[in-house]
């Protein structure tokens, strides 16, 4: 039996400290939380008294009888997704992220997360961290850089292909790097000029302003087109510069309907991919592509306290985060 | 010079007979329309003033001189396209559907369509019949049998993946046909049981009525979802339906804006697909598979008269057609 500090907001979206005790089954594995990213999709769970965070980073204080795949002393990562059934068509096929009876953090009431002092996680369910990689730089790749890159790699985005980029934030800087670094032209579509430079570095090819246009002129048409704002962007403004076969991936965690022009879809052969972290094949290619190119998030870090913590948030809800927040435990 | 004559409809949607007048050029062939089906979508260039009909199949009367893949007397039969530039990057990597200089019928003004006495068609657009299908049978595959096979072929759908048809109509019944041949399962959902017996005789081998539901069950989840409705469906009822990674293809032509639940898309992984007729090589392979599996649509023919033509249309509009009209040549 093993205690430790969570992190959890109450039904009013108040943040408290609590404590968990759980065992350490055979396949779990004991990890001291070094760094946890701070995502959007957190602000959703906010009022689910659930452990908060899902991009952990840690190193394993104890392993479970049957683990065989981390010694103890060794850093190890997790992201949203911690289990699933191992027997159904999609764990079967490698796409296990939408087996029926996957667990996931932000269900209601789950007794922890990556924000905290410590986690009990099955070891099928944790990745390796390349030795180049930081542990602070490899917190928000967990879910924001799993989520990025599974659009590129599960629906075969091609070098020769042109990528654009909706939204410059926490997925989006990430997913402009990882685009570059695939080899593709990227296009960055943000409200005004003021991460322009910053995008452009990452590895932008161009950069359009959007804020109060109705209509865009590009360069040339975009083939896969990531969608990363906190809402749904306006379709109409999107679907003319998308090349026919095109596929729009809405990575966006939003309560609305999904609604936008019909006909062009089937006349251009568009196609909407619901697209959702990543398989775990595809996270470890995410990690190792990360360390070869040293593509890195841009952080900015506080402590993992309760004080930490709630800054951290008010941070990302002001939308004054560049780009991903970290905690770090102290 | 060669004159002919066609049917359009004026702004009223006023049927009429025209007489076009046009040139053979080097690469056109002049075809004796003998067959011409009624598709729904010619229900929406009624008041465009264009030559109408989309689902052609005739004998070869005239060849221009540089023709070299068809001869007098053949049988010939076209689609909805009917050129493409041939040197974009859609046309050079076999989805010429998507030129953005194709044209194709329903255009405002256009000078001739399939029903009519004639028509001049580029030889690289028609599609040599197989001896095995009659003209009458062949007609409504041309846009029809596309369409569905298109979305079954282009997009991989496999021998052990369930097919969901919705709508029991022109596109449906021959959905139901190819998806079956190609070994799927195949559920159809409809109205009412009305048409049960034929959806089953047709290679269903579940069929659920489902008007005035609200949630439905049925026997395993649904990896492509055709849409074959006349307008788009309660995407409430379908989405949970679903396998996850499923893909839904709207072939459906409606004005309204496509408007349905956000996050089963993103959690399931689920596809909205735009699928627009067949390329050239599906449409070969569509009805060289038609012809293998005799798969034959249902018809209920018409003469190719303004009376006839008028009577045709106001039974497509009416919902009457079981399940395709087609007009013969008198």
């Amino acid at each position: 039996m093993v205690s430790f500090t969570v992190f959890k907001g109450d039904r009013d979206g108040q943040l408290f400290e609590d404590t968990t005790t759980r065992n350490i089954g055979p396949h779990e594995v004991l990890i001291r939380i070094t760094h946890s990213g701070l995502c959007g999709t957190d602000l959703h769970y906010k009022t689910t008294n659930s452990g908060l965070g899902h991009e952990g980073v840690g190193v394993v204080e104890e392993i479970g009888e049957s683990v065989t795949r981390f010694k103890k002393g060794e850093r190890a990562g997790w992201g949203y997704e911690h289990n699933s059934c191992g027997h159904c068509k999609q764990c079967l096929t490698g796409r296990e992220t939408f087996c029926a009876e996957r667990e996931m953090y932000g269900a209601a009431n789950l007794d922890q997360g990556s924000i905290g002092s410590h986690a009990v996680l099955n070891e099928n369910f944790l990745f390796k961290i390349p030795e180049s990689l930081s542990s602070e730089e490899a917190a928000p790749l967990m879910c924001g850089g799993a989520t990025v890159f599974n659009s590129l790699q599960l629906y075969n985005v091609r070098s020769t292909d042109r990528v654009g980029v909706l939204g410059v934030g926490g997925l989006g800087h990430l997913a402009i790097q990882f685009a570059a670094r695939l080899g593709c032209e990227v296009a960055v579509f943000s409200g005004t000029d003021s991460k322009k430079d910053e995008a452009m570095r990452l590895g932008a090819t161009e950069f359009y302003a959007v804020k109060g246009l109705k209509e865009l002129k590009i360069k040339a048409p975009i083939d896969h087109l990531l969608v990363t704002t906190a809402s749904q962007p306006d379709w109409n403004m999107y679907l003319p510069v998308m090349a026919p076969s095109g596929t729009i991936y809405p990575l966006t965690v939003s309560e609305d309907d999904l609604k936008m022009p019909y006909m062009p879809l089937i006349m251009q052969g568009l196609r909407m991919q619901g697209s959702l972290v990543a398989t775990r094949q595809i996270h470890r290619e995410m990690l190792e592509f990360a360390a070869l190119h040293h593509i890195k998030p841009i952080i900015q870090t506080f402590p993992m306290s309760l004080e930490g913590v709630n800054k951290a948030f008010e941070t990302l809800e002001a939308g004054k985060m560049r780009y991903r927040g970290v905690l770090v435990a102290q």
